[in-house]
Formats: structure tokens, sequence, C-alpha cells
């Protein structure tokens, strides 16, 4: 079993990414909307913030209240939609329950959405549209994926989850890769079986020790895009039973050092694309 | 096996809406733009002309020449998006190859998107958003099967095709129904394996006898949404080799009569929800 080395792997996207950055006239800008201060959000904020800095790019915060009405932050991201010097925006997820989190989403002008979490930027990834921002944790598996070689044409990829910011883009990813797609979530019967058939199985669950031996087939890829707090330690532990999945796996995702790594990275890709995209942008999107 | 009976249930939905567009105080009217002199599409688009009138949304047909450059239908999209007559905008497709279709479409308002193909509209479908517009043959599917009070949760539905038109927001609806999507194509390994697999059957790939027994497991629902030449009788056929599917099945779409029928009232339906969504509409969408 091999482990996919996310970790390593962002870093190298990262060093990339400063080169790329050394060469470009304009600065580039990346804002944050951060409601509330859930800790793990605001932890996960901080690591975004420094990658970036690490890389040339300059972040803004904006952190706001928990109680901030809806409507305030949408005046916000539409401040920040026409000003020129924002490159990109991100607002944090999960937002406080009180706040429409698909309506603040889709505020972003698709162009500057840095996390790729529109409903415009979603359609465009479904088209296989090149003007498309991927969301940035499946952009960054596939990219793991592609880094270890791994061949997706025609494989069978199960992946469980099936919400807008992962397992719903991921699917289009792995369809635009000539695999076969399987989506399953709370209501799939036969769990186990299905999994049972993937080549690739994904699991963005959030529960710990979700999967175990009995959903894998010998020589299975896992991925795992679960983050939960281990009821026992209270550390943040992915879907996976690793010890006794991982000795029928070819290749896995630790966690951490998996995926995560991989989503800032992608994250952060996607800020020097949109960028880049600025110049050559002619063609009026949606 | 009962036959999935699209052309009556059609009637039925183009009466209801007859009634709902009598009570409305401004008409509708539906825009199609039709790019050469293909004699299918010529065909449908009269035939959707026609449920138009039967239910008193008045169409208009800008009928272009088959040499006409992107930017002249682009050009004309935009006037119909600013026109306050125009309630929908229909492109028929396929469009000639020398043209840019997605990015003909997705110049669509989203808002006046009868046809639901815009990408906005398939984000929008993704995300559950309700005020996404449909893509019409998927939509008219869902409702085909929900007329026969067809308990869709948790029931493998496997779709062949990936087209952002048909497979993909079809994907989407049967998400929402709490159904596991599979979805196939081209690249799919041992499709006839996964076929058997599923309650529900959706073949949209216009090759006929595609879809045979050996594809069917006992009991299963098959929709047929292919269309296409049959190569002895020139005659357009759907997917299934009827025949030995039939015998297998518990539910089956006619082709003529099953799919076909209920896009059109589901792009007629999507005009009229076109209109209420106008006068409710506050939010700023995409």
């Amino acid at each position: 079993m091999i482990l996919l080395d996310g970790k390593t792997n962002a870093q190298k996207i990262l060093n990339d990414l400063k080169s790329k950055i050394a060469k470009l006239s304009a600065p580039l800008q990346l804002d944050i909307i951060l409601v509330g201060d859930n800790p793990a959000s605001v932890q996960y904020v901080s690591m975004k913030q420094k990658k970036a800095q690490l890389i040339g790019v300059k972040t803004n915060l904006h952190q706001l209240p928990s109680n901030s009405p809806t409507k305030e932050i949408i005046n916000l991201i539409r401040q920040l939609n026409v000003d020129n010097n924002v490159t990109g925006i991100l607002v944090q997820l999960p937002l406080p329950s009180s706040l429409d989190t698909t309506l603040i989403l889709n505020t972003i002008d698709s162009s500057k959405d840095a996390d790729g979490l529109t409903a415009a930027n979603l359609g465009l990834l479904f088209q296989k549209n090149p003007l498309a921002i991927p969301s940035a944790t499946p952009f960054g598996i596939i990219k793991l994926l592609e880094t270890y070689q791994i061949d997706l044409v025609g494989k069978n990829v199960v992946i469980i989850g099936r919400s807008p910011y992962i397992g719903l883009p991921l699917t289009a990813l792995f369809l635009q890769k000539n695999s076969t797609v399987t989506v399953c979530h709370s209501y799939t019967q036969n769990l186990k079986t299905i999994c049972q058939s993937a080549d690739i199985l994904v699991s963005a669950v959030g529960r710990p020790n979700f999967i175990t031996s009995e959903h894998i087939k010998e020589g299975c890829i896992v991925i795992d895009v679960g983050l939960s707090p281990d009821p026992q330690t209270g550390k943040l532990v992915g879907d996976v039973n690793f010890e006794t999945v991982a000795p029928r796996c070819s290749y896995l995702t630790p966690v951490p050092g998996g995926v995560g790594p991989m989503t800032i990275a992608s994250l952060l890709e996607n800020t020097v694309n949109i960028s880049r995209n600025k110049e050559k942008a002619q063609n009026p999107l949606i």
C-alpha cells in the first residue's frame, strides 16, 4: 500500500505557484470572509493565509460576527466583486446556520470564485467548460491521483457524499477523466456491496471509522475526505478505519496529510488561474 | 410490463398549463432560434410551436442560415435577453458543428432559459436550488416516473450518457430524489454488468438496439431516451430492443410516445414557471 502524500505534493504545487506569481506584473489578493469564531474554521483560515503569504498572495481577512445578517455579507461580496484589487474571494464554510449559504456563495462573481463553489462554476464544470473554476477539494484530489500517474480511464469510482462542494464537483471531474462514477449517500441501499465494486473509493461523510475493510475490494484506491472529531480523543480524523483498510488498498490518503493540504494548494492554484483568465478573458460568461 | 405513457401524460400536463396560462395577466412568449434546416430539427421545432399555440404560448421563430456565425446568434440572444416581451428563449439543438454551442447556450439569460441548458441552471440544479430551471428532458423523465408513483428513494439508477443536456442534469434530479446514481459512457468497462445492477436504467446513447435483454435485471424500469434512425427502415427509433427487453421490465417507455412528448411538455412548463419566478424574483441570482 502506498500513501498518497498530499503534504509533499501540495508543497511542490506551492513552490511552482510561487515562481509563477513572481513573474506576474500585478499583485494577487485573496479576500477571505470568515463569519463567527468556529475554532476549526479560524484555524483553517489561518493556514490558508500562511500558505498564501508564503507564495506571495496577499490575503485580506474580513472577520464578521456570527450574528451578521445574510444581506450584510452579500453587500460585502458585491463590493469585493467590483474591486479591481481583489483577485479572488473565498467564504469560509460552514457558515452559521442562520445564514443562506447558497445565496451568499452564488453572489460571488464566478470569475473571482477562488474556491469554485458558485452554481455558475459547478455548471461550467459539468459542461467541461475550460472557463470553469473547479471546487478546490475535488481539484486537489484529481491532481493528487495524477501525480501518482494513476490511470482513471474506465475506472469504477464510488463517491460517498453528494454535496455541491465535494461529491458533485468531484463527479464532474472524474467523468471528465472518463471514469465511471457512482454517487452514494445516506439513502443508498447496500452501500458495502456498491463500495466493493469500486476501483477508487472516495468517502466524504465525516464520520470516524465509517469505512472498514468490508467496503474495500483488494487493491482499491481509497481517498479519505472526511474530517470529524474522534469521539475518544477529540482529534480530527478521517472516515477510514486506517488499520483494517490500509492492508487491502493499493493507495490510500492519510488524514492528516492527504486531501487537506491539496485543498489549500488548489485554492491558491485557482487564485493564480483567475488572474491568468482575467488577461485572456474576452468572451462574456454566463 | 407497463408502458410509461408519455403521450397521454404530456397531454394532461399541457391541459393543466393551459388553464394556468388562461389566468395569467401577461401573455407568454417563447422565442425559438433554429439554425440551418436539419429536417429533424425543423420538425421538432414545428411540434413545439404547435403544442405552445394549443395552450396559449406565443412562439417567435428566428430561423437563421446554417452558416450564421456564433457572434450573430449571440447578438440575437442578447437582444432577446433584454426584451421584456420575451418570456423564454430556446436554441434548437444540435447546432451546426461550426458554431460554439456551449458559448451560445450560456449567453441565454439563465432566468429565461426555457430548455434549462445554461451552465447557470445546471449548477443551480446540482445545488438543489429551487431557482433552477431544469433541463427539459430530464425534468420530463422524473415527472413521468412520478405520475406512475414509482418510488425513487434508494433505487439504483444507471444512466448511460453524460451529456450536459440529458445525462448530467438527470443525475442531479435523481440524486434530489434520493436515488443512488451511476453515470456510464463510452469508456465504461463491463457496461452490461453495471446495467444488471440497475433498478432503473436510462439509456441516452442514440444507437438502435443498444440495450438488449442482457442489460436488464428482471423487473427493471427502463427509460429510453435514444432517438436515431433505424439502419433498415430509416424510421427514428430508441436505444432499446423492445421485443427482448420488454418481457423483463416492470415499466418501459415506448419510442415514440415516451420521453419525447414529456420533453415538450416540460419545456412549456418551464416557460410558465419562468413567468411565475419573474413575479417572485427579488434575490439576485448568479
